[in-house]
């Protein structure tokens, strides 16, 4: 295919590299056209400007690091939107706001070109190793066309429908599953270590029991499925051991704000009348309280 | 080995089962004596009383649903405090205080006896299938003697030194891994289904991505390390990206406390002059409040 | 009336001043007996042990730092309990546990006694002044009996039922009203600083628009009273504003907890539909999760 | 003076009923022209935009509802920048982001026009009679024009410098302290309601010790002071007592969310070593998670 490729950051270089490897024919761009070096030697071709990118591509991909570049680049002066042609295909790639991505559905749909957003998961080490996970959002027909380029860059692709922003919602998503486990690590680490446990200990402990268990694939499909009784483990329970958590911490002079935030939903949930479904039911205690429907 | 076993819940049952099928002789105790009759077909015999329980018993396990009912068994009238010999030794596994765990500590060293803490990872069918992961702390000689009864009970087996109340401490931990994940799934999940994500779908991209995968145990090392530069995702990126999160679930009327709680943590690094470091460096922020080593 | 009076710190010293000021015969206790001596220089007597201040009293008050002192001068060895006469009644002024309160509201109904929770609003001074505010609950003609006595240490008095330990509910509320102000500020201050206030200009706002302002006092009574519509402001009104408070103490770099806090509670109950009632239905939001009745 | 104003809802329509008592002329505008009978006949003249109404004024003042409707009447088409002359000055009243405010600062200033950003405190009714309490912030010179029309307006006038958006910082922050003293009423209310104390009885008592109470000022002045030594009441009491509250309300099953908030801050407090600062040292730690000096 004739691709475009806007944006040789520590992720789209790598991007671009194997998009070439694919056997792509590949014009590319970035702010500091030296970063291109490495992609002319594959045989890709320089362009002046994030239009000229785009000009006669097939699909043109931007991997960029914030709003403000991703919208520059697509949307400014000299953008892809004024290069590509009618009916080919922006890939948005960069982890960019829900919003600005229905900004680019909007203004790409006015101009007769397709959008489609595809944020991935991974690092520049997974993107060099095509090991990316790659999500898509966008319209059937547009997806589909893209389909080839986007299976060059990782190990698997996963669509999540016809609105574009979907795209984004998830990978943000899974963002913030890392970060709120950052927090998690950070606080069961911070307790176990002040209580009197080397790191190194409850490390050997997480990788034993914690690393790569299914018990949170079985919890995340209990949510999917809203299945909350009978319980596996109630609760009550669960607020009787976050409780014991909680004492144990201000024993130790340790504040963990995540364990009081989780108490405190436990202990909501047992005084509506829940404490009898499976602990995982905090699902239906947070759907509730985004007036989607909550625990029967 | 002579052992005794008191507490025939749906923990401790199959826990007794596993031990008289390893070939030790178990007395077993239970406050309603019916649930024994299984046991007793396999060759238990049945003590009138905790205390009677632990006579002449080598190890003594108590497997209790809380605090009320540990502390009872162990240090109440008729309780296995006053029938266990001198040197013997009590192996608590009930996930209990770690307050109480100390008194038990005491109570036992002041009686002559040894007390082991040996809560469990691990549902009754874990127990049943002998595929508990086994937690031990206390006197090396006690955790040594206890050593071949509690390989019996399942899959492996982690020391955290001498200190009976640090396998509290890990249980503790442990349980609140699981329910800090619980919230990160239920916010994750109402977030990206009012967005318009079905949760089946999105159960499918947290099956390809985030579960098994190494992402989590990598970053508990890094935590353990207190490694957190350079950074492989900044800090200021998490911060955007949380905010991300934050901007679109509040257009979609989501509250995701957990998400807020994480948006805190990375601004207050940030305006601390951290964002350079790893976004794993909750880690170091965390520690800091504790009055452990902070960032550096 | 001849009283008792247990535990001379920085509060029980003005306290049993004003009672003998007031004519009352006081036969006082302290762990540090010279503590006694500017009152007994009023003519007060000096006990050796709390049950000996509490022997003939009509009336003996105590005051101690925490649980753990209240509990041992009341149930100890040589405690008030030993020495009180049956009939007479157990004053106690310390800010102690709910729990501890009806401990010692059955341990002294089991000895013929009576037990009056007597929490008090007011620092050292204060308190020297006359000018405390008493709480007080129990048995009806308890309290009554003992009203001249409380009448005689502050400016005012508020009863709060039959069962003692109402005060001390009241009291932990009180604190915790003091507290929540405080993160209040705090957090107020260091966004208005951040963002290039100084603290002085934005002290000198609150004492023209905040301070002794009527607004707290009609928000209670509005959550006092369940009235939540028609809406003077909103909730949506609240959700926008404080939206704008954390969009602007991101870019100050400010972590604004309680506002992330304040926020979640509003975007819920817009989700939920509630976003046309008054903003402080917050009441109803948080009454709800308690399994009280929530916003209609 | 000549006056223009822009947006008669239910606070404008007070405040520019007040301008004309004041001997002010004033020409108006609103989207529904029909608000402006009443103010035509005490004299104003209607403009059919919001440039119209700019015409000729030396001030114009506007008060939209929020963001997107306070930037259209005064940057979009026939908006206030089209019709103010050079020199003139556009009072801002409403409350809108300090993003915002700092765009319109720039725009008028590029136009050659002043800008001054003037939010208020009070409800229409307080508007309607002249209750409001008024801040400004903008250059010296054109804050002194606008004095007079400013001071028709409410009660008093805090000026706080010469960057506008300092103002709606002020007015943003006094909108998140109310909104935080509704969450803390909210939870404590459902704390001493669950507990068993009549919502009247609770009241009864806040109208006795809290409103209308120097406590808040005198710990505001604190905060502002950066004076957190000596104690009156040190931090590790407010731990012990915050401490108290949760134990008590988990006991009723009531969560309280704010008290978990400020639980945790004292506890990371004391064990970061400042558990003998006052409790009001909160304004430290919040200050220094903020990147500025935090305690000593």
């Amino acid at each position: 295919m004739k691709l475009g490729f806007v944006g040789l950051g520590n992720m789209g270089l790598p991007m671009a590299k194997n998009l070439l490897a694919a056997g792509h024919e590949v014009v590319v761009w970035n702010r500091t056209a030296a970063r291109a070096e490495p992609l002319v030697r594959q045989g890709a071709r320089v362009a002046a400007t994030p239009a000229e990118a785009a000009k006669g591509a097939e699909v043109v991909f931007s991997m960029l690091a914030d709003d403000r570049a991703a919208e520059a680049v697509a949307l400014g002066p000299q953008g892809i939107i004024e290069g590509l042609s009618k009916g080919a295909v922006h890939v948005s790639s960069s982890t960019i706001s829900v919003a600005l991505s229905q900004k680019l559905t909007d203004a790409h749909a006015s101009a007769g070109q397709g959008y489609v957003s595809s944020p991935v998961f991974g690092r520049p080490e997974a993107a060099d190793a095509k090991q990316l996970w790659v999500l898509a959002a966008g319209a059937k027909a547009d997806v589909e066309r893209c389909r080839p380029a986007l299976e060059a860059l990782g190990r698997g692709l996963t669509v999540l429908g016809e609105q574009a922003s979907m795209a984004n919602v998830a990978k943000l998503s899974g963002n913030f599953l890392i970060a709120a486990m950052l927090e998690t690590l950070a606080e069961a680490f911070a307790f176990t270590r002040k209580s009197g446990i080397e790191p190194k200990q409850f490390m050997e402990l997480f990788q034993s029991v914690f690393a790569r268990s299914p018990i949170f694939e079985r919890y995340a499909q209990a949510i999917a499925d809203e299945k909350y009784s009978p319980a596996g483990f109630a609760m009550r329970l669960g607020l009787k051991d976050v409780g014991l958590v909680l004492d144990a911490a201000r024993a130790a002079e340790v504040p963990m704000p995540l364990a009081s935030l989780v108490r405190d939903q436990y202990l909501g949930g047992v005084a509506q009348g829940h404490g009898d479904l499976d602990w995982s039911a905090l699902g239906a205690l947070v759907a509730e309280r985004a007036g989607l429907p909550g625990p029967r």
